[in-house]
């Protein structure tokens, strides 16, 4: 697989950001209080990496969606963790299929104070993940305003994001999308609190739950979905999915770069562990789950620039794919270090907790596959391959 | 698979035990301060079940090996984690194959002081894990006494354990057994420090890595092994062996019946997980994995009673086997749970951690390979199965 | 595993038969010509061997049906191959949950003919797999008599026994039975006629279609079935699914013995294969998967035996694990031979090819879940393990 | 994965070409008979594709290996079997890394009475696979002259190539080549005889064996090798490899093929198999196979069209990676069709079995391991991915 000059360049760039900024006790510190430091971010966001993540308005570059794909999947395998760069991304991915008017005061907005235009994004409920159409947080019309109740959970960022994007169930103003509507509200207003969630990994993704009680919306916190809000959620799941295939293929990265190293400088009984069929089996082995986490990560990636046809299939596939393959990896370099992988004092142990969170997040891998099958009868007929 | 009159019993105890003593919040909390709380130990060793742990000589019965196994499983099913009971067990298991006067002393010795005759086993190194021949740690003679100085990791309940079984080079007492000695050491001794080690799992056995650092050794803390050093080894692994595939199944156990109620009582769109195919196929998955890991398991305790000419077969065969079949039954019940699967909410994600370990601990499943297919062709032609 | 005392007097008997009458060259021939020679069914009818077959009534003996799964076991191992016999028992099976009076009749007729009792089963059409509802094989009452229209499919022994048993459609007779009535059918009677099917294995079972074009029946071929038709199929499938496990076990257990006895013997660069370790972890997993499939396949047969409320449950698991796993020890037994363990030199190229029908035989591994899951369900809140 | 103008072009043809002259009764017909029949070989190597076979020196065209690759692969895909013409690629593949002249001296020779340049390779013998160096098979030097004596087996097409490659043990012209020669012996010499050999699958492949019993070799048949020898094999065991991939790969997309049209088609309890989840998540699951097994595929050609120094990791991780998931893809294409796909009824029965034979064919999955972690290891530094 080469890499385009696109690609390139932004490894490059991630190179330079990370030599500066990120080495191992620091990303372990940052793992225990669950998040990055604004100084981290805000080099992040003053430097040359920030226009992939920005709106052009507010000066973000054009480049394609494999770039960003390629940003967080580079960043990620140095850091070995989970980067809430992806929340970054995904709420751009979001950004860039609403109308250009509602997009552009957002981005205003956010951007104006922060420098950044993160929001996370309040899908899932306690009894309402897989199937979305569960959804009970609700927005209610009453005398004097607007008002939002209800219980969000498993909310990426939802711990540090200053604003946080809300599906809720709205007879007013969701008719023409089916009776929902979507909110971007600031998590400081009253009636919002926020209940950081133990997950066993992912912990700079410093999952919350989020509970609104008789929050007061402002109207304009609205966004302008006017009957297209299932193909933007659509679109949505797509992009964030193929967001959630490249952290996991950056954490299967790191692994294998840290087992071949490991493999080639421990020896066992006087023979170095490379030598040894059983692990020269699991190196194989990872290398090729490898290439198959990037050629299915980058395909759906280029689905998506192209507006493919085959943007659900490429991007399901992936998501249904890729990170339980990545879990592999991770479970095989873990087991390559022996006793020590099964401690804090080596990034594999922690690859393997966070990459076990992405065949969940963003649609299980079981609901992937039939979104895949419907596809791929679909194109029975027209297929090249 | 029928259970046996013993297993009855024990389970009943356990059973019994486990109603008083552990809920989920203290289990969660015990985890999380690395050990259980003496007040549940005194208790342990209060009751019944006690004598299941503890050598003839201070009160303990002459059950079956089997029952002690089903003893460590049923008790960690109940409690959805490792516990440090494995470790006591392994010390009895090593005293069992001691000669009956060192067991007397050392079991007195140890029963008198705690009412337990716990130690930790402390033979693994840095860098000599799966190769015990690699083992630095030192006795030397010196005009005033005898010395150890070295260090040792991965030692489950070495932070807590009074004592620890050293493994050590020792050209000197070790001269019938390939230059290699044992010695049981009081861990206040001057000269002993402990590291805790953090695992991503087993937070209650609180491995910790032991520095030995000119420890003035105690003539009566060596254990008479008397060119029996090899043999008491083995045999001690592969009892060691069988009891951490107790604690494998009594997690695997654990998962399944967790997994079995969320299925039945959850719904996702209207309808149970239940009924959903691919939920049915990962129960059914579990469950025939669950059975599998009870019958490698118990075949390998049996073979032990029996002193069969199959131990090493069996108890290499249900390492290799049972430990990774467990990690798929927990990861199959955390998916079952999605997101909360993946949060400290659940006992499955601990589950999950928790089985990894054991992946490694006591030989890891590669290296296992060999002793099973070695003691296949050498049974080859009288085999009945 | 310990055999009973029953297992091994059958497992002699067995052996001594095998001794005398099979050998790979004839087995092959067999293959070949899609059938056992009767000189062979004879000897095997007027040996010991025969009780374990045949109804008591005509001289069959009383033992539990362990004892009849380890035959159909023992006889396939030293085969290395599907064996026709399977049929017969199954046949018994059937007898056995009908009627004691209809049993006899059709006992002493079949018996007082070839001395045997065998009859195919021929439940399965084109489009009535999984799904016998879609049965369209049809009996209708016409001035002058019955008749029987249809075709069945995949009927196992179906190219030589001499009578089949029909699912039939059937307004008249099967009114207590929801509209099906079942009969056995001599194959000679005009409009039967007979189309061998090329499987890719199991050549002995010589599976067949059938058609029946306007055959005459006999009111007496009736099975009297009187409203416990469904009971009847219920418990036939239970004990045709333990069988076909039986036959994979068998399958399975040949594997392992040749691949073993060829690691030892071949040497590759001077080493014997079994020194390998990729060689070692095929022969380590393939031991533990036979100990599963003997596991999994006599607790069916104990539970049949106890009438277990567990019998749903239990065969079911056997059958969807029990196939699957016996097709990857084949596999890897093939692996193992290298080059000539793809071709008719190795009988491991034959065991590779019979097993994979076992996967669909007596109902898919998918359907299987579905069984399996509602039935540990039901018992989530009594089960012991 | 984008298919390149070259790839269109060839894919074009290969359609044509089979839309002519490949129907499943006649390529069942074939299989049966083992062999394509004259008329099609003419037919092919008259049309456009014999460009895609033949050296340029007789009208071959330029084209990247990706092509020729591709070419076979499409063809097999269509053929859904194996195909002869694999081993014309070889035979090609192995005449590009000879020198020009002998190149051409060869060509010119076979093709001049055949109009094509097949011949078979006689590598293997039964005792020296996967081991090379055991090669027994001797050139000897006599005072009339030189002769060759040995047994070669699993020859492709040896059963109706003309010629034959065949390395020996040759003390006097191999000294360059530590001892070892090349010859291409016509099979029609005195001495040469010929066994089929029954594959349990690749029926049109032709397998054989051929033994040589004082075969008087002309001098003019020895390859001059003159020290390269060994980096001649390298290579072509390198290329040969990448073909078998593309094998798989054609068998793989030809039973996902199949299995779609089926799963679209046929229903069962009124439900279209598509929709049922566990079909679903087998096609889900063969999607992402096959993609893999592309992906993998053509980076392994594309190595060789560089002359990258992956050659050897990119080869032989396919060769690993490949043939074992199509065996995975075609297994599970047999089972959606249930009964019907264990009989010669569907090509799916027949795929499945020819797939296996590449786990084992130029080099097993077992022996790649190896050359692919140490290529791993040393590309440590360096690698960008
Ligand atoms: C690390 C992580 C990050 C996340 N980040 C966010 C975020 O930023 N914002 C947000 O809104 N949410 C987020 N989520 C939530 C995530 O989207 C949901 O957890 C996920 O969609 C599953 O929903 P659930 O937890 O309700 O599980 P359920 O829907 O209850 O599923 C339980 C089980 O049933 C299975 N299942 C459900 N339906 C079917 C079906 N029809 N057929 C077969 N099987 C089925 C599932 O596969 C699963 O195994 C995150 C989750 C994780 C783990
Ligand atoms: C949860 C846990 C509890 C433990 N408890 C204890 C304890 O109480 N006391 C104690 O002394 N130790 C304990 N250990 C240590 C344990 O026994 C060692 O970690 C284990 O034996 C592996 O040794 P290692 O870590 O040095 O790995 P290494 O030996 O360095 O192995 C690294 C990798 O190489 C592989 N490998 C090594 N040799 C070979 C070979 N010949 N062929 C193929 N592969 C090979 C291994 O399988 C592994 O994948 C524990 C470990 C864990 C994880
Ligand atoms: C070796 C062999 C011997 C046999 N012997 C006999 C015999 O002696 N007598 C006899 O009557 N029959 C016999 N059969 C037939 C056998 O019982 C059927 O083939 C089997 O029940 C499957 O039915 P089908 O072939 O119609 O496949 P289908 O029912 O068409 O199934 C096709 C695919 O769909 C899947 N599927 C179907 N329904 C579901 C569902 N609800 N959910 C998920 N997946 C589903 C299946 O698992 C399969 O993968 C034999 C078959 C074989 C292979
Ligand atoms: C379909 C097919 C087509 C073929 N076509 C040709 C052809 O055209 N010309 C030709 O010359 N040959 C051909 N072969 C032969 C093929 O190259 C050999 O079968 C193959 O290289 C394996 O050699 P072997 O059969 O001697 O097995 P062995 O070398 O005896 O191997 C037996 C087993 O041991 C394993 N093993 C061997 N060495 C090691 C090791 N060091 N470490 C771990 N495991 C090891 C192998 O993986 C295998 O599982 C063909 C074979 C097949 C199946």
């Amino acid at each position: 697989m080469e890499q385009t000059d696109g690609q390139k360049r932004v490894i490059n760039l991630v190179d330079a950001f990370c030599d500066e900024h990120f080495d191992e006790p620091s990303i372990k510190q940052w793992c225990r209080s669950r998040g990055l430091p604004t100084r981290v971010y805000d080099a992040f966001y003053a430097s040359d990496l920030a226009g992939y993540v920005l709106p052009r308005s507010v000066g973000g570059n054009d480049c394609p969606f494999l770039d960003r794909v390629t940003l967080i999947m580079a960043m990620v395998r140095r850091a070995g963790a989970s980067l809430p760069f992806q929340s970054d991304m995904t709420a751009l991915a979001l950004l860039s299929s609403m109308r250009q008017v509602s997009q552009d005061e957002i981005v205003e907005d956010l951007y104006s104070h922060t420098g950044r235009v993160l929001f996370s994004q309040a899908f899932t409920e306690p009894n309402a993940g897989t199937d979305t159409q569960a959804v009970r947080t609700q927005v209610t019309s009453e005398a004097d305003g607007i008002y939002l109740d209800g219980e969000k959970t498993y909310v990426s960022s939802g711990e540090f994001a200053d604003n946080t994007l809300v599906l809720a169930r709205d007879p007013m103003f969701g008719q023409m999308d089916g009776g929902m509507s979507l909110w971007l509200v600031p998590v400081r207003s009253e009636g919002v609190s926020t209940m950081p969630l133990n997950t066993i990994g992912q912990d700079m993704l410093a999952s919350a739950s989020l509970t609104f009680d008789h929050v007061k919306l402002n109207p304009e916190w609205q966004i302008q979905t006017e009957g297209k809000l299932n193909a933007m959620m659509k679109r949505q799941f797509g992009l964030g999915r193929v967001l959630v295939c490249a952290s996991s293929a950056g954490l299967a990265l790191a692994a294998l770069d840290d087992a071949v190293v490991h493999a080639a400088e421990h020896t066992v009984k006087g023979r170095q562990l490379v030598s040894l069929p059983q692990i020269q089996e699991k190196l194989a082995d990872m290398e090729s789950r490898v290439r198959t986490i990037l050629a299915l990560t980058f395909q759906a990636a280029r689905s998506a620039d192209r507006d493919s046809r085959d943007f659900d299939l490429d991007t399901a596939l992936a998501k249904r794919t890729v990170p339980s393959l990545a879990v592999q990896v991770a479970s095989d370099a873990l087991q390559v270090f022996g006793g020590i992988g099964y401690t804090d004092q080596t990034r594999v142990s922690r690859i393997w907790q966070d990459c076990r969170g992405n065949q969940i997040a963003w649609g299980t891998d079981e609901v992937m596959a039939r979104v895949v099958a419907k596809a791929i009868v679909r194109k029975a007929g027209t297929r090249r391959w």
